[in-house]
């Protein structure tokens, strides 16, 4: 069952893990810091964070905002899965596939009170 | 025909009005700043920034993020519009409504290259 | 003693509660919604994720964005303690009061290993 | 003399300029995409987007602000005009030092109506 609370708490930790990942990944270089990989972190950082404030706010937009993270954080998380020799990549591939989960609940919920 | 470069910019003219909008709207007080109004302000202002950095960064999701984007300018600009004996609220109006239909454009062209 | 994990969590916290602090209060009316209040949340939840962002990136120019976030967070405290009738504005108080302790510490922190 | 609206728009130029360099340093790669390069002009970017939201709120705390932004921007200047032999380095320093004088005098102006 969808939980705004939770979700909340997953678009904060994907934006957090994320936005750190970043600077890890400029750090190694190489396929890390691949122009689409970086982007697609900045990307889901974003949309996270978005989706986070559309909750708190308790817009009734929010589970248009969330069906859209659920699809980026599926797609990061699917990204970072490829790199699944190096912890850092492991676990920001858990928690966007954790928030893709937690805002495609949210996108299909009845509508709950905000 | 859409053009990347005028939705970034009715994108961050859209982010602009709406946020000094709330401003007048708090100033003014009563249907003004009601709840749902303010806060269709602040998530127009909000989508609208993401919009324009997912376009910024040369995001291949850019499409996605700008069909969103499109329908809450325009639900904003229909909220807006219906204070039309106020300067501000038509200037927010126009300004959402011309960022709603580049936006709307956006999604719906051919892939450009980024 | 400064943790920069603690500031980013207190950071991120602070910054959920005024964003949902301001709807409240725009559904209180009246004093809760003053502009001058609304924008002093505004302030305070933007400049709270701009400094959990740095510290996330692991920038160097962390202590300087703490140092104004600190400032931010105790006005904005002050503010929520006068409205100390209403549960929400002493939760709001006290957890911009606790990231405003936690900036203030990293602020003036020994260089840390980032 | 110092003029709000034209800071804002310093701000946001600076905002979208650093955004897209930061795509186009990633493919370069090298230098261009050392992690304390391309942090500096991600904490570049976010901090004129909150300054800009700052202005365009009629916040009080806008010069506060614009001083951090203004130290900011002028270290990412310093740092991209030593790629002078890139054109798009070049630009991203010339719109990153008008807008940290932008903003110098801003932080330094007489105080405003906001």
């Amino acid at each position: 069952m969808a939980n705004i609370e939770q979700c909340i708490t997953d678009c904060l930790d994907c934006h957090s893990v994320c936005l750190s990942t970043i600077s890890h990944c400029l750090a190694k270089g190489g396929d890390h810091a691949a122009t689409h990989h970086i982007r697609l972190l900045q990307d889901c950082a974003q949309i996270c964070m978005t989706s986070a404030d559309f909750m708190l706010r308790g817009s009734p937009l929010d589970q248009m905002i969330c069906r859209i993270c659920g699809g980026v954080c599926e797609l990061c998380a699917d990204e970072c899965a490829k790199m699944a020799d190096d912890d850092a990549m492991v676990l920001c591939a858990e928690t966007c596939r954790r928030c893709g989960k937690s805002c495609g609940e949210m996108a299909g919920a009845d509508r709950k009170a905000a």
